[in-house]
């Protein structure tokens, strides 16, 4: 079962990204390292007592539908009580409306440990956070007080209502119609899809974020807005009205997240309420309701990242389990007695280093994101401008290499169960199947690698990444300086990929400078994956480098090496593809059509 | 839906891989092309009309037990009875008990359809299959007398009994038991679990091999013996008698092929029977079990490869289909109205192109393999050596390969369907799910990976693999002197990754000659996969190089590209985990200690 890694997660947030540097360098406000460190110790005791048992349960379960009433799988009602009224579900939230209003970092390591404990419970809170973000930033004052207060506390529960079935990725298209009424609300019309805990038992009230369309609006994206539709109508005095015109047709039938139920919500269709169309209420301006969104899934998609990390952790943590306990065959150089435990097989080894790398690199991705974020909040002028781009840049990588990460990572801990691995029960498949939505919701990996590529890239004239690079061979140089011989090849290894991610990046920019887009989007998610290996190994040298207080530095340094070694040289060939596989993919074209 | 690709399928068989060059030359008996033809025709047909319907609906309805009886989804038992009576059971089946004695290539060619149809479905045959074989070449005239022709025509299907809780790819330590009767036949007592189609009602009996230790036995794999137990005693008129003492406890609840009854089977627990015990009859002599095994192993483990072809196949077939009909966006250069098929993004190209070559690599690479088992047994004397350790080199590369490509072509046809592709009914999940067995039973991939370097690299003194490697290079330089500049870089790509390959044999050659098994063993999955990749990019490039009759030469050409540009390149990296990995991997052993 599912333990959480407090200790390493720690040493990654304060000594791998900075946290602790900060915090002493007093950048993070009357934050304490103290608080921190309570924190993180509470937050893992309740995902590994009594969030992890409920996951597992909850995922066999699944959740239901019944005439319209979502039940979610035993327990979970209360686990969510309990959940919320430990306080965790306002951890970053506005001080005004009950949040503790702490760093990022601090909520996305939290974010990890629910994840590992049931991706699923988690979403939850996932989607609630990003509508306090979005109502906090835009919405008016009216709405924030009669909404935020229960949304903090995670009394109420949010969702963000964008897709429609024609309308996925290309949210320009959406049919969904908001009619204006002379008392200033509006009256929403439509379907949306795969909304995430749109209807459930474990909240009061639900708060939807529609996207829709004024009939007068223009085309494309610049006609979309947001509106507020609550499930239940709230009355003056705070209380809970009537219902809104808004109901739960059917839950999806999924590969994974079984206990969350993904929703298909119709809105104004007469079911509810007197007069025909879900009341909404604007945030934002009208037809601005797409940037809104983008607040929210900015974040989003870092937490979703860190859904990539969580099971990649939990499904490491069960398959080192188990490799330690199943004995077979005997491993060159085994002497002990009988059979050796498969985690001596050298191919065995190999997967669950891999596994580790992984996970532990795509934490610090994510980590690093969140941080950039923080800082950007904390700081102001050019430094904000600064971190704020860091933090852009990172936000796609970390998304789609946290998340292929935690598909690859759950594939290979199936693979060191064996036969077992194939079996429900033994738990190792749930992650492959709860992993494998990461990659596609919130901006499928192909599209944040569009948006690194034409958006991210280009910052700054390219100063931004090119300063993050040159961070990055500074790392380099302190490994080479170290002078250290657990290191291995590691100096010429991280020299070689980082090499290789100036290449294409210079490559990339060039060929969007010169217009020749197709050819850098055809590169694209090499792209991203090569950025993502590098930052893995200078991630994990930097830990290494770090003193080593908890008497670790070994290990970090060969995880490091072996990271180095066997995952980073990978990157000469994504460089190619980015550099050179652009024709080869134009040519092949014919072969689809 | 899933429709037969005959033609890419035939000419594969026939232009790749030498089938119609081997029907020339005499070589393969009175084989005709024609017989060639109408076979796959029709094979294809089936699969395509019967088989795919059946197979996507068992999936949802999985197999069910209840008080030991078996049944398998709404149509199967019917499907199978009219799949058998089409005579598909005995393509490769002996001709004394009604078999056709066909040429594996023609066998794993339908293979391929009827598992791209229903993995679920198609494993019932393929263990009566392996069934057929071992009965043939180790078993009494009496047993064979009694059994085979039932079998071959498919009456009756067969099973393989090997793994136990504690005994699952070390078979050394198995301790189900025979004891010896007076009257020749053996009491088998035991549990063994994974036992695929153990029990079912698509069939009148079930003929059970099971591995078993005599009392006397010596310790270890060298006291094992096969025992024969068919689920009905057979009477002397061939009409079916008792029950024997063999039950089905239990079936699993798996990730995938849910229609494929995975069975817990109980032998001698005095279910059945006047005396406690399963009758069983010895196959082949006592205590020599293993070696009866691994005649149907062998061919079970190219089976599975096909397997990883079949579902790859599949679902590149449905990932196509999808991007061509979904429209989202606008691609780089799309000049038409509205959104841009997906197919047009370059990404989309990308991973579909991906899917493509993966596919049309492992299939080559198998029946490559069932021609080299096809030749070796239409050959003789130092040719019919060779042949028969090409096949031997060919069989881990090919499960091992093909599957892998089964569970990455699948995960990437998720991917292409975006949020579609998470919902069950669209059917793309189901291939992942099922994908994701293969790379674990028959052997795990890192066990093939084991067999690969330790016994199949050392034949002839490294001769085969030496000699091998002389005919790839010897189509890299085919692509050279045919000037083609639809070729690209194919040439330079081809010939770094042969000396990529060359380089890394030579090291594990070196490695296990100088006694550093360990080194070795901790670069044989990167060692495999470079195997296969490079075997990928030769095939399609013989594919490009053959008479295009059908005029998709500039097809194969670009994807031949497309493959050896973007693929290819990983050669580099893996050369490397082989060569310099092992010394990375070993320093971090302790992080997992």
């Amino acid at each position: 079962m599912y333990k959480a890694p407090v200790e390493e997660i720690s040493f990654t947030l304060n000594h791998v990204i900075g946290l602790s540097g900060a915090i002493d360098a007093g950048r993070l406000g009357d934050l304490s390292q103290d608080l921190v460190d309570a924190i993180l110790e509470e937050a893992g005791r309740f995902a590994t007592n009594e969030m992890a048992p409920l996951g597992e349960a909850g995922d066999r379960q699944g959740a239901r539908i019944s005439d319209g009433v979502v039940t979610t799988p035993d327990g979970w009602a209360n686990l969510y009580r309990n959940w919320r009224e430990g306080g965790w579900n306002g951890l970053t939230g506005p001080e005004a409306y009950g949040g503790q209003n702490l760093p990022h970092m601090l909520n996305v390591a939290a974010l990890e440990m629910w994840n590992s404990a049931s991706m699923a419970f988690a979403l939850a809170p996932t989607l609630t956070m990003g509508a306090i973000e979005a109502l906090d930033k835009h919405g008016s004052d009216e709405l924030k007080a009669i909404y935020l207060e229960k949304l903090v506390s995670g009394e109420w529960t949010g969702t963000m209502n964008l897709t429609e079935p024609h309308a996925g990725s290309d949210l320009g298209v959406l049919k969904t119609r908001a009619e204006r009424r002379d008392d200033g609300t509006y009256r929403i019309f439509g379907q949306k899809i795969y909304i995430t805990w749109g209807e459930h038992d474990a909240a009061d009230n639900i708060i939807h974020l529609v996207l829709a369309r004024l009939p007068d609006a223009p085309a494309g994206t610049r006609g979309i807005s947001l509106f507020l539709v609550p499930k239940f109508l709230v009355n003056e005095d705070g209380s809970l009205g009537a219902r809104n015109d808004v109901f739960c047709h059917s839950i999806e039938h999924k590969l994974g997240i079984h206990g969350s139920p993904t929703c298909t919500m119709i809105y104004g269709d007469g079911k509810f309420g007197e007069e025909k169309g879900a009341i909404g209420w604007l945030v934002g301006e009208e037809n601005k309701g797409l940037a809104c969104m983008f607040t929210m899934m900015n974040n989003a998609r870092l937490a979703v990242g860190m859904q990539g990390v969580a099971i990649a952790e939990a499904a490491t943590q069960k398959a080192i389990e188990y490799a330690r306990e199943r004995t077979q065959g005997k491993a060159p150089g085994w002497t002990g007695s009988g059979m050796s435990p498969i985690i001596e097989h050298p191919d065995v080894a190999r997967m669950l280093l891999t596994m580790k790398a992984l996970t532990q690199g795509s934490r610090a991705i994510c980590y690093a994101c969140a941080h950039a974020i923080d800082m950007a909040h904390h700081s102001e002028g050019d430094e904000a401008k600064a971190w704020g781009e860091r933090a852009a840049l990172l936000t796609p990588i970390a998304k789609s290499f946290a998340t292929d990460a935690g598909v690859d990572v759950a594939s290979l801990g199936i693979q060191v169960h064996g036969g077992m691995g194939f079996i429900e029960e033994t738990g190792a498949a749930r992650y492959l199947r709860d992993a494998r939505i990461a990659p596609i919701y919130e901006g499928t990996n192909g599209i944040q690698a569009i948006d690194l590529v034409t958006r991210k890239l280009p910052l700054s004239g390219g100063g931004q990444v090119g300063g993050f690079i040159a961070e990055l061979k500074e790392v380099a140089e302190r490994v080479a300086s170290s002078n250290k011989p657990a290191f291995g090849r590691t100096v010429e290894g991280l020299q070689a990929a980082i090499s290789d991610l100036e290449a294409a990046t210079e490559w990339l920019l060039k060929a969007q400078a010169e217009g020749r887009v197709a050819e850098a989007l055809a590169g694209a998610t090499p792209y991203q994956r090569l950025f993502g290996l590098v930052l893995t190994g200078v991630y994990l040298a930097k830990g290494a480098l770090a003193p080593a207080e908890d008497g670790k530095g070994a290990h970090r340094m060969a995880l490091c090496r072996f990271a180095v070694e066997n995952l980073l040289p990978e990157t000469g060939a994504l460089n190619r593809q980015v550099v050179e596989g652009a024709a080869s993919l134009e040519a092949a074209r014919s072969v689809l059509a």
